[in-house]
């Protein structure tokens, strides 16, 4: 049962009226305005369709991959008793959508939960190379009881390629040789790099990368659905979710939700100035959903170029905020700072639990009011609140809805932010799938490191960093 | 032995050689343009410094109230027997400096440890009201174990007292009204709000926060004092640290790293275009301490209007980074995206643990340069690669760097931004202490709640949302 509607529920609503002049005065779309980007994302969205039917943009068709599913899950069936714990060992797109979901979906204390509670592993995701960090991670961990997914498409990711050195070796000491196989699974590109030769090389479980598919746009691969198979996440509805979605994207401008947040935030940023787009979800559950988009948004839109060439340095910055804390910290800059923020809220309609709060300390005014409550309401009327009031202040704002937070809306949110975001990508005419501004800095990491074959490098960080002594204080 | 040094040692150290022309060209600060800087951000100072002579601004004294650290410290020695867990009920001010020092402070791996290992009681922070996950914060608790600190300066703040019905409320059910006072440290105003009325009705151990502070910057009164003592942060140290710190900050500004910090942002963000501060720890225990930073900055500077009533919407927006994690998530933006941003890395000299990388796979290039190396050395060469890629691809940045990441150290850190933090206020001619940006929110939360008083606030709330469909999707 495809589809966007689920009984009379859609799975994701967007409200804009606070986008608009009328609710905002002139940092708002004026009716002509709005005609203005209609018309230019229509364009937008057309283009990709285009080269969706082309070949060009696979990602679009992941939710069609039963095949990879099924092995995925058959994976997680397999090594569910055996295994009480999976740890990826991944960074960037290898790492923030599997945490994404698996934080949106899983209840918030499944960790804490008594082992005969649990009934799929935890899942921990090591995306740093902090030493005590990572040895934190690991530190709460029966070897043998513990499965690894290293995850790197070139293979040649630094950062997680130590963490795989550190845990091949830890595993060959600790367990033996012949027990890795059972303790480490592999996903990496099909062909290339150093990864898929050591599979080769140790016949080490593996699964694939697909060709074209970079790490931003690929948590509903094997990058994503391995981990989340084996943690217990219904990828099965996570991707049913994600097939509404792709229907829902491949309809025309007017019914096409990502076509609409692609074209509402390109013209809120390169005709009105908002600089900056804050994502700003009210459910602790979806914290993790902002650092994704967080990723997928910067990475893919921030180019110096146009795909002609001409410069572009476009890119508008994402930056994560989570309701109703950073009403705390962050609202008083959104409120009164410089007009150069859209604030995009994500809310849910109904949380998995409830928490009333009691009818006590009546006898003071001040909390009467809270008594008989719940705390969902609040967070609820705290967001509705803090909308109108940005509206009322000039301050353009727009919120997305979910019915509630389950695989399948996340997979609806993940795939529409996805095709949103390459939608984008043709509004600012630029390639929303390359990220060519991270190389220079690895190279020079490569050098200090002692690289062969980077040492021009080391001499050209070297020659920078020469350091005047009269900027460095004390 | 106050003072910046211990031994030959430095506490912290700026280097800022990246935010000049010759380093990156013209969106640094050519040498006329940094004398321009000098003599303003000098002028602050001695403008913040003599506010303070006048008993201005009390929190920059904080450091100085060794009565109120040891009544904390009795505090904390009392309940360590009785208390295996720490809850602060607290948001924003309340919340976020204690979690970064404890997070900064407390081995990573504190709460995995098991309890025989663990000498002081774990701590949490409930800082939201999500119903999930305050009770997924509560459900690991044993509730005669527990000890929850509530703090609210005016006392009505609506999540942490919807936090705190909660909790008194189980207490009483589950242990008895008596019990109540041996579970519960409440930190308001010494005389006003309901809280304190609350705290002489049932004759509760209660803190004060001193009058003039803040909650932004109040982590050095009892507000972070109490709940930092009780997880057995050595506070005698963090406030050593502040101390010099404070010594350092009353200096002139050829030696003042809080007026150089300060300057250089407001001059790079009013004159150079750099409309946000990415603050870039480089270590997973300095990742709250972004979050602490980010309501600091973005609270205290981003003001509609200047002190002399001019408009001003004022501010720099702060936004957390974590390398070498967010290289591979967010540098792409930084390096090609808008020239928008001035980068802050911060970073240690030395990691609490090494994480030696074995040396295997000696046979594949791609990996021979990492074995016989150690996490720690590869993340600290990601973050001066990084650095020289942004410089040289014309992107300002400036370097903080801490000897080693204790108590000392943070609390060096902790009061120098916030020094920091005032005198760019007086830069840029707005009050750094207030936030009346944050109350029109509330106030329509108050009518959405059917507080009474408030019934205005829900008129004109519907009125302003009564939604045209046509801004609706689906």
């Amino acid at each position: 049962m495809a589809g966007r509607t689920q009984g009379s529920k859609c799975l994701l609503k967007v409200d804009y009226n606070n986008l608009t002049a009328q609710a905002v005065g002139s940092a708002g779309l004026a009716p002509e305005e709005l005609n203005d980007l209609k018309a230019s994302a229509s364009e937008a969205l057309n283009d990709v369709l285009s080269r969706h039917k082309k070949g060009d943009l696979p990602f679009m068709d992941l939710p069609l991959d039963e095949a990879t599913a099924r092995s995925c899950q058959r994976l997680a069936d397999r090594s569910r008793r055996k295994c009480r714990d999976v740890v990826v060992l991944g960074i960037g797109g290898s790492a923030l959508g599997t945490a994404a979901i698996y934080t949106a979906v899983k209840p918030l204390n499944y960790h804490r939960l008594p082992e005969e509670n649990r009934h799929w592993p935890r899942l921990s995701v090591a995306d740093n190379i902090d030493p005590e960090g990572f040895q934190a991670v690991l530190e709460n961990m029966d070897l043998e009881k513990t499965c690894f997914n290293v995850i790197s498409k070139s293979g040649a990711t630094a950062e997680t390629m130590s963490q795989f050195m550190i845990i091949f070796d830890l595993l060959r000491r600790k367990l033996g040789p012949e027990e890795i196989v059972n303790h480490l699974v592999v996903t990496t590109d099909p062909k290339n790099g150093v990864l898929r030769k050591i599979v080769k090389a140790h016949n080490l479980v593996s699964f694939e990368v697909p060709p074209g598919v970079g790490g931003r746009f690929s948590v509903l691969t094997a990058v994503g659905l391995v981990p989340l198979a084996m943690a217990g996440v219904n990828i099965k509805e996570l991707l049913a979710g994600a097939l509404s979605a792709r229907e829902d994207g491949l309809k025309s401008f007017s019914s096409n939700i990502a076509a609409l947040i692609a074209g509402l935030n390109w013209y809120m940023t390169t005709k009105k100035g908002r600089a900056s787009l804050v994502l700003m979800p009210y459910a602790d559950s979806l914290a993790k959903v902002a650092d994704w988009f967080g990723q997928l948004w910067n990475e893919s839109l921030g180019k110096a170029r146009k795909l002609d060439g001409q410069p572009a340095n476009s890119g508008q910055t994402a930056i994560k905020a989570v309701g109703a804390t950073d009403q705390h910290s962050q609202l008083q800059l959104y409120m009164e700072g410089p007009s150069d923020k859209t604030v995009m809220f994500l809310g849910t309609e109904k949380f998995r639990k409830k928490q009333p709060i009691p009818d006590i300390f009546s006898e003071y005014p001040e909390l009467a009011y809270l008594g008989g409550r719940n705390l969902g309401e609040l967070l609820e009327f705290e967001r509705k609140g803090t909308a109108r009031a940005l509206a009322e202040n000039g301050r353009p704002n727009l919120t997305l809805t979910m019915p509630e937070i389950r695989a399948r809306t996340i997979g609806y949110l993940i795939q529409t932010l996805e095709l949103a975001t390459v939608i984008s990508g043709s509004l600012y005419g630029i390639d929303p799938l390359d990220q060519p501004g991270v190389e220079l800095g690895k190279k020079f990491t490569y050098g200090l490191m002692g690289r062969p074959g980077f040492d021009d490098f080391l001499d050209r960080y070297n020659k920078g960093n020469s350091a005047n002594r009269k900027f460095i204080l004390p």
